[in-house]
């Protein structure tokens, strides 16, 4: 198995057919590998009225960052689970006038292990990721969540 | 001026109007008054593969609620200024498997007052919401939100 087998157009797949709303929003899988999951999405479909990304979007795009994020981690390793986000916050820093870019890090490796561990033992486990919506090369927006997955039986 | 100027159908028109995506989301306006704002939007456009609630759809709804608030409030007292989200909260308690529905509550008379106070003297203000996401005649999600307002000069 390699890198390839899960990557964007895996992601950009999944997305699609299981989110009735990215179609609409718009989102474009940039890039997915061992780093870092990074979506996009144009700016007019997600636009408010003074020409800046609506925050429900900037969410939208930023948890399914995260969601890819999991799911990569989980099909790579052939477990059949799904995540689901708990719990979030986000913050947003200043408007974002183009495109919507998020940018879901790998957590440090102690914390993906911990993850793995919980899902091997207790057919279930909580992984907390960062997503990081930049625009014009600085941070426009903050988004930590909680996100939970449970082994199918 | 009475309630009715700054209810259903004027928060309608302005989320439709300011917010390419809610019509995609679906976005109704099922009531305004002092006590809360009410949004609605059905469930197939808004649900992942699962059946329920993408969360990226009722953060979106969740956020238009505490945003029409804020809006109704400021258009009622004659303010001409915009309400943006600055930061939020959300935690998903069940899954929503119907209509996605939230309900942003009007906020303690204190910090109501201290939210006009500060619109009158130095032309901005902060105001933090709770919205209420129920299904199924539970909670389903909580939400909280502090929002910004400027006067426009």
């Amino acid at each position: 198995m390699t890198d390839g087998d899960f990557g964007r157009d895996y992601l950009q797949h999944r997305i699609d057919r299981e989110f009735a709303l990215a179609l609409h929003i718009g989102i474009v899988v940039e890039s997915a590998d061992d780093a870092a999951v990074v979506l996009s999405a144009p700016l007019a479909p997600n636009a408010n009225h003074q020409g800046t990304a609506f925050g429900g979007s900037l969410y939208s795009v930023a948890v399914l960052a995260g969601w890819a994020w999991v799911t990569r981690y989980l099909a790579a390793r052939n477990l059949s689970a799904d995540g689901v986000i708990q719990e979030s916050t986000i913050r947003f820093l200043k408007p974002v006038q183009g495109a919507l870019r998020a940018s879901a890090a790998a957590p440090p490796g102690l914390e993906i292990d911990k993850f793995r561990k919980m899902l091997q033992r207790a057919g279930r486990g909580r992984i907390s990721l960062q997503v990081d919506i930049e625009y014009n090369q600085s941070a426009a927006a903050l988004f930590h969540g909680v996100f939970a997955a449970a082994v199918r039986q």
